[in-house]
């Protein structure tokens, strides 16, 4: 059994994975950034208290009792975000299963942010397992919430669900055909957000896309849920169709994937932003059933253990950049020769 | 057994060939430009009769009986030149051998043009073989000589001894670490011609450069043997400096290699230019051990058989540019896994 981020879900050729977010607050305490340090704490004890009662498996850990590494390893499987991960971690804690399909940051922007996650496209699965969590911790501790608005946070943009699901999709063809442009503005029509994954440096991740919704007020958790399906399968549509058109020159297409491929398994030392573009290109082979000499799996692997800290967590030593990327080369090979 | 270029000579991690050239022409006749139709194949006629009696299992081939291909092969070979390949082919032959390290062109710009050739350092063995034949060619048909000049040759630059020897090495060190320019000056300095190879569409071969002898006139054959060796031991012992200079930083060099390594090795189609590139890092790899996948005879066919003729012939069938492209890809696939 592996974590679900190493798993093939539904949809896995254009689809990395569903994720549901929902942001929530504690009525008798201020928000975050209002919050004194012993409410805090005192916010963080009950927590601890309530969590064997949540079930799933969760466990409390304080953020300051994880070391850098773990909470940048964290970070990498965006379980949890930089600034959390970085900023005052006195006061802050996860619950988390083993699995880590479920993470809930505490003191974030709001007491309570709660993420489900499921690899491939499985909305109904992730929003169920949402809901069942949610409802379990509301019957355990107040939530603030207003019967105009809906539950209250931090930032206005999230008041009334709270919920937000992120779809992450790899669109390697449409954005080699140029169309991409033409997607994301459609999508932006329908009311969603898509942006670019940045990965480290700030530079956006290789073909890679976060489908999300912008509207969580005035809108159930069923409608958002029921658009961004929606609207995700279109863009999967979509990108076949571009996948189809590339398939057309197939000697060319091929030999973009079997280039990429032939010097991520052969380089001596490779950057992430590379090894990132790379491996899309491999993706789309692994997909297309061009390249047989990698499975979906082992291009998950990849995927995850060339991250700077998964890297480091992977071959169990601190390393700085350079041996970073003769050590990300050695990964890979190894990966694929299992 | 194999024939001499596919064959590995000494010195052979530098030196790819030896070539001696000797131009005569025969005292009867006018120069080649101001002979007529009946006087150059009358010197056909002639050159046929005293082949056998030359030995060395010459052939008398008349230019026009072999077809196009064959004769484009024979110039990527270096066997022949282009303008003897192309132009006015009715009044031309060639006597070649079996091993093709003995090639005679008659009427190219001079009445014989003699050239033999070995895989390779091998100056004092091939000028040998060279005089042995030029001796025996002079016993039977009277060479154009004066006692003042020596042998007379159609251009002034020839007269003298009439010979050329050409050094072809393969410098990749002192190409990247920038040191080239500096030898090529050197070079220059002692009297010596040194300059790139010209591949197809006239691009220079990647780090490929042909050193010969600048003088023919009052100065022996043996001066002219002993002069190119000693230049071309100068020329080695630097390249294998920048050779050890390049293996300090030995990641890098690893890294460089193996990606040039990974491309010819997995791409679908790939330009003669590009492969002979790459194949110029990759017999670094094989020259310094690192490379480990391919012998010196794979990179030796490879560089052969990807060559748009010899290609054509390797595969028994016509094919245009972008045809041959994705053949070359397939021949190099293929002789790396023989």
């Amino acid at each position: 059994m592996y974590n679900w981020y190493l798993e093939s879900g539904k949809e896995a050729d254009v689809v990395i994975s569903t994720r549901v977010r929902i942001a929530r607050n504690i009525e008798k305490y201020p928000f975050v950034s209002k919050m004194r340090n012993e409410e805090a704490q005192k916010f963080l004890e009950e927590m601890q208290e309530i969590t064997p009662k949540i079930g799933y498996g969760l466990k409390f850990l304080k953020l300051k009792d994880i070391d850098d590494l773990t909470k940048m390893v964290l970070v990498e499987k965006h379980l949890i975000s930089p600034e959390f991960a970085l900023k005052n971690t006195e006061n802050k804690a996860i619950l988390i299963n083993d699995e880590e399909n479920i993470c809930i940051m505490l003191n974030e922007e709001d007491h309570l942010r709660l993420q489900f996650f499921a690899s491939g496209l499985d909305v109904e699965a992730v929003t169920n397992l949402a809901t069942d969590i949610d409802n379990k911790i509301g019957n355990l501790i107040n939530y603030a919430y207003s019967d105009k608005y809906g539950f209250l946070t931090s930032c206005p943009t999230n008041v009334g669900t709270g919920q937000r699901i992120s779809i992450m999709v790899n669109l390697p063809a449409l954005s080699k055909t140029g169309n991409i442009r033409k997607v994301l503005e459609i999508v932006n029509n329908f009311g969603m957000n898509i942006r670019g994954i940045y990965g480290e440096g700030s530079k956006v991740q290789a073909n890679t896309y976060q489908i999300s919704n912008k509207q969580t007020l005035g809108i159930s958790e069923t409608e958002i849920a029921k658009n961004i399906k929606l609207i995700t399968e279109k863009i999967i549509e979509q990108e076949r169709l571009a996948r189809k058109l590339l398939e057309k020159n197939q000697i060319e297409l091929e030999d973009n994937i079997y280039r990429s491929y032939g010097i991520l398994s052969n380089c001596r030392k490779i950057s992430n932003q590379e090894c990132t573009q790379l491996l899309s290109d491999v993706k789309l082979g692994t997909d297309l059933g061009i390249i047989k000499e990698l499975t979906d799996l082992k291009v998950k692997k990849i995927s995850l253990y060339t991250k700077p800290a998964n890297l480091q967590k992977f071959v169990g030593k601190k390393l700085d950049a350079q041996e970073r990327d003769v050590e990300r080369a050695n990964i890979i090979k190894q990966i694929i020769k299992e």
